[in-house]
């Protein structure tokens, strides 16, 4: 993950930190495994083994949380999940398309897992013309001639970037042109946009760097 | 990025923290766009606008690297990116697998970039036979009854895990019985490894998370 912006959460009238938001996330991963599993209870030690921390740690990140779900055996795992989906604020879906219908576009929209969190992709763009009409996964691809009439008609302002490294920046500038504001950048390119338009970079090789690190030493 | 485990990297004898890398790995992006375009040289107040971040900032972030390559003018753009390459040390390259041959396993397949930061795919499983025997950007795809015998073969402890939730765990359980030491988890489900096993969680949810906080305040 990029920090180039580093960001807080204001929860409970408290500011908590990227690695709290980052923890509640893969907390609420578990819960959803559970609930499919048929649990309907689970403990801090639950959690804390999974992801290899102490449970304190968990304990001390939900008690940020409204309405936690706690139990005498533990925390219901239903109200747990809503405590975090309420908190986190991912209970207002946003509409977004994905631009560059290659693999890992086509990947991203397969990912139903978006909806959960309130990320609603709605269409996919692409400049190859044998790509255009095709269906994933319910949603269409245009040409990218017709995404600024269709983010207007559609009230979509956020971009999934899935391009090559060689188109991303002539991209962002066409998205920036057509009224994009908020760009989720995954090509492996940090791209210039003019104020008032947030980019986030999906920094993968940042986060293979953490991994290869713990490899190393 | 799952920051479940936090760790620190060491540069000259200085802990230096995970905000920090990760402005590294975006500065080496830059270089290697500025360079590609032909530039020679670049100021931090240039690194600092592509990033909307305080020039401070990168020149505090570059003064921890050794041979920075600073001249009259700003940087020398290819000292910089070499500095920054041997001070996070992804001059020695990692072999790994792709474990899941569907479009986000094809799309990393194809991401050439990675091998620049020193992680080398060098195959692909999956466990559908129509897959097994094509060839995605040089690298075989091979049914997965196949890898513990190739694990061992080509020396690789570390997996690019890509299957879909549902089969997550049980892909995890058989890479942990094929000594796989790193799984690089990109499915959205936390996994149950033993002690010994390092997972990392690749949190794309929480990632849009942080976006999405910007988006609605």
């Amino acid at each position: 993950m990029a920090i180039c912006h580093p960001v807080f959460f204001k929860i409970m009238d408290k500011k908590i930190s990227d690695n709290t938001i980052n923890r509640l996330t893969l907390y609420h991963c578990i819960l959803s495994d559970f609930l499919s599993s048929g649990e309907s209870t689970i403990t801090s030690v639950q959690i804390a083994n999974l992801l290899k921390i102490d449970d304190s740690q968990v304990r001390k990140d939900i008690s940020l949380l409204k309405n936690s779900g706690k139990s005498r055996v533990g925390y219901i795992i239903a109200d747990l999940k809503k405590a975090i989906e309420g908190t986190l604020g991912f209970s207002h879906p946003k509409n977004a398309f994905i631009v560059g219908a290659g693999n890992l576009g086509l990947a991203l929209a397969k990912y139903d897992n978006f909806l959960n969190y309130g990320l609603n992709v709605l269409a996919l763009f692409d400049n190859d013309t044998l790509k255009v009409g095709a269906t994933i996964n319910k949603k269409e691809v245009y040409h990218i001639s017709k995404l600024p009439e269709l983010a207007q008609e559609m009230g979509v302002q956020m971009v999934l970037l899935t391009v090559p490294r060689s188109a991303a920046q002539k991209t962002a500038d066409f998205l920036v042109n057509s009224n994009i504001k908020y760009i989720w950048n995954f090509s492996p390119s940090v791209l210039n946009v003019p104020e008032g338009v947030e980019i986030w970079n999906e920094n993968l090789m940042g986060n293979f760097l953490h991994f290869s690190y713990k490899i190393s030493n």
